[in-house]
């Protein structure tokens, strides 16, 4: 029963398959090959209009590449005080950024509202002497398994262009927002104002492809010169491509995403709690997370130390006899 | 006949399977699977020392990781004016080091020697006014395909040490060398007082599976955390570090490099030149490129332009038949 | 009544004087002529033990470059939330520092207690996942004009110790401090563990007289470095030392901190509250602000929107009798 | 006898008494004082245009915050081998551009002529792989004492806008070829198409002031932002703005040059030699060089190391008898 994170499980069968398929032959390096190549247009078919995409190694490369192309090293960052790019990148905006600063936000289940943006877009009251508010960063799903909705990812998109802000979304997990929101991804991403995508499959099934997409055109140049920079331009690029095609081909991603959240929402029922996403927060105590562990289940305690709390994640192959099992252990604490 | 660079070419079958083996089951992940604790194991063995291994996207991800942690940002990274830290990374190790620049030697074949170090050691007249060198970092095989062999390594390392200087190898290309040479790993490496490696497979069989071997371990916790703030640490570890155990087991790395460097010998030996490794430069004027283009052949132009020089790379699963096509081509220019 | 800031004085005739002084014959450029070489024996008597200190052009640059060279770029920065350098620095300490990161302490006046900075440096509970706290930054006095006593330095410094933190002091207003506490220099600096301070002059009598004053002797070459590509190392080296001489010879520079100090308290007295050093903070709410704008006086606002507060500066030469007109405006609402 | 630099120098009395002039009362802090709000006005007067003008503390400042505002970090930074910004900065242009390549230019004199620039603009062979030519950087006069014509200025600035490059023009002696040629400031900088300049005034009577003139106002706010976070906003700005007042007022600078360029002349002459600015380049070998120092002469050598080679600048306000004796001194030696 190991629910510690959707970064521990395996990747799907097709996308294995896929690396196969395209390790025939000769082809160009640096992305100039035949699967690389169509990447843009998979991708500009499941968001619904002309888009660049280019594929990294991690989640914070795609993080720190978009904060780095939209900010200057004096900018602000606004982001939720839980954001991934605060607590667990080491400083890598503040690396690919030549030191801009994140400035944070509060909210509950680490969502940024656009009253919260709105003020913090304001908090520079020093003229020359303060960072400039520049950005806003937000996760989809968040840190705390919720959701925006395509309003409410409108409403902040408003709510940033008001105040001169650019928009990035760390989309780690953003298969399970679409799955979980029944959308069109466009819905949740561009036309709600998203300049930037970090755009995630790592964790939803395959070995190792991240990628950062580009809705404003004008942007993709300073993309790929600091992707390059950042040594995440991939020599063979057939591999990376071939993972993303896969993932996309008939809507692979969102059924991996909807199975996840599906379980996700099984083990919340137990617990007596609710969830929006594959990810699950349970507040049994520090004597209810003691029983679990006793029982074999494996996962991160979270919040403030002490707090009792603790993660639940539910990978793209859970297998459901885990979550039957954890389910049971769930009840039994109630 | 495509020779235009050993990165054109697909990954090996046993590497490729190793994926399939690892992709069973969850584990841990950011390094902590079981695959990626037997790396440093596996390279201590292969170096038959000590050694600490960390996995990152691409060769230049390794070399300016490498750069940044031996140079302080106003430190000068002496370094041949081919090399590929000066000309093919678009200023990565600039930026990972935070500034620090880039003083060039010359050198035939793009060797360095430690006469022309030991003189650019000393390019420091005017205190601190100027950039300090603090490092020296040489590739292995070179740009133009020669090798360092262990008496030349070790020489250039006495140098260094002598002059305070740290010391990186580019090993893009480390397996030729140690298959030419038929020496130890550890003979042209840290025997040598190279301090840190970039030791890549990509080029020689694998998907996407470079790193850095510190021989030095107290720059490890330095290299650790500049490959997190990199984004080069890799969510799901198993699938690098499977690549890398696939490549070391039984010598397979070396037996693709030596049948690389074997081919190239033949094409070298088609057109009257020698060749070190499996890199073959070839000076038949323009119209005898446009010759071999018309048959067929695939290369890129080297030199300066108009030089009428061409660079022929042999990857590790050529075809005989393409070598011998080429050869013919080759001989008839003569 | 300009109560603004310390720093809209105009320079003391002593200092002012002493340009002229010094403003004879040609000597060496950057630092090598006889003022500048006196300079550390200056600094060295007054700090009762060796230092080294390096003039720069602002107290932004001194704290800039003193935090990079303690922390990594993948440091934390332990410091108060209203510290100058997180608040009036524009990003300096993340630019010098290639991207440090800023981690926020709370505490009354301004004040980092020992208890705070214990807890602040155990928050890295991600390991590499996370920024590393290793340093402490602390401002004497602090934005709130508060004193930390030398017991005080000194737990700090303990805690820091223990913690594995080096520990950095923004001294814009040292002087002040030191005349409130009548104890030695060194009582609040290196004896309680400060490894560089930023000791300023320009906002107690001298017109551009900043500097770094390095009590840890093996971060002098650092210091030096990051001086100089920050663009600090004066080419005319003499003016700046003989500010800063003037400002050292017979306690000028404690004479004008008392004398402010002083007057300080006088307006504290009779706003009804208690200042420590030269910097008063009131709380008569919009109303009284208002009526004291109306009868002439200049001051800014401070801390959040709407509370009412203000901050009433005194400086090195600020006239008595402005001082007293100030006194009758205070108690008049009181 | 010393000609060792124009920075050795002492500061003009007329602008050590604008110190004294301003010094009267409490004003803005941070450029809002009466002062500084003149700058503007005065430089655009002299510059025959609306300009901007930024003081800070170093030529070396200037210089990198103008680099940094004109190149991104994957820029190459087109310059002379010679060129201060390379040779004499310790990086700072790296360090304030985050990364960017210095890629250097031959030329007689330390002199960029238009065919080296047309070609240095095409050194991007490699695509993605190579940082990409972005600006060129000429000095005024140059490290070599030679003098572009307006003439010069127009064809670089031609190039650099056919090859769409910025371009910074090193003033720290522009003063100098100002005088030299009686042309107008706009001459040689805008209207060449100069896009910042880097103005200093130290090395020609002033105490410490350097500053960044900026012709392209698009860039002013970018230049603000970086010189904050550099620590060059002064705190006190009318004292560098005292300055500046003093030393265009009535043609005070231009006068200073004239002199300190006449006198080189007489030196000039006095060796045989030709000299352009108020730096004089001779070659009496090393014994000759000896002698001069025997009798008294300092100066640095210069060119590669026993070339034989000397450099002697004459500053404003170099003695009359200092020339003439070295006059005697270096006729003796033809």
């Amino acid at each position: 029963m190991n629910f510690k994170s959707d970064n521990t499980a395996s990747a799907a069968p097709e996308i294995l398959q896929a690396l196969g398929d395209v390790n025939e032959g000769a082809v160009a390096a640096y992305g100039d090959d035949p699967w690389s190549q169509k990447l843009d247009d998979a991708f500009s078919e499941v968001f619904e209009r002309e888009v660049r995409v280019f594929t990294v190694a991690s989640g914070t490369a795609a993080n720190a590449i978009s904060v780095a192309t939209l900010t200057p090293p004096w900018g602000a960052v606004l982001c939720h005080r839980e954001a991934h790019i605060e607590c667990d990148e080491c400083g890598a905006p503040e690396f690919f950024s030549n030191g801009a600063k994140l400035v944070l936000m509060e909210g509950a289940d680490a969502k940024v509202t656009p009253a919260a943006l709105a003020e913090a877009a304001t908090r520079n009251a020093r003229g020359i002497h303060s960072v400039q508010p520049s950005m806003v960063s937000i996760s989809q799903t968040t840190e705390r398994g919720a959701i925006y909705t395509p309003a409410e990812v409108f409403a902040l998109g408003e709510t940033a262009r008001g105040a001169g802000l650019r928009f990035h979304m760390d989309g780690a997990r953003f298969a399970n927002a679409v799955a979980a929101l029944q959308c069109k991804p466009a819905d949740i991403s561009w036309r709600g104002g998203v300049d930037l995508l970090s755009f995630g499959a790592t964790k939803n099934g395959a070995l190792a492809a991240e990628s950062i997409v580009v809705f404003d055109l004008k942007l993709a140049e300073e993309v790929a010169r600091r992707r390059k920079r950042g040594g995440h331009l991939f020599c063979k690029g057939r591999y990376p491509a071939a993972q993303f095609l896969a993932y996309l081909k008939d809507g692979l991603w969102l059924r991996f995403a909807a199975r996840a959240n599906a379980l996700a929402a099984k083990l919340a029922d137990a617990a007596g709690v609710s969830a929006e996403s594959n990810q699950v927060f349970i507040a049994p105590g520090a004597e209810g997370l003691a029983k679990l562990r006793a029982a074999g289940a494996q996962f991160y305690d979270w919040g403030a130390e002490g707090s009792g709390e603790a993660r639940l994640v539910v990978s793209w192959n859970q297998a459901e006899a885990e979550v039957d099992a954890m389910c049971v252990l769930l009840k039994a604490l109630r």
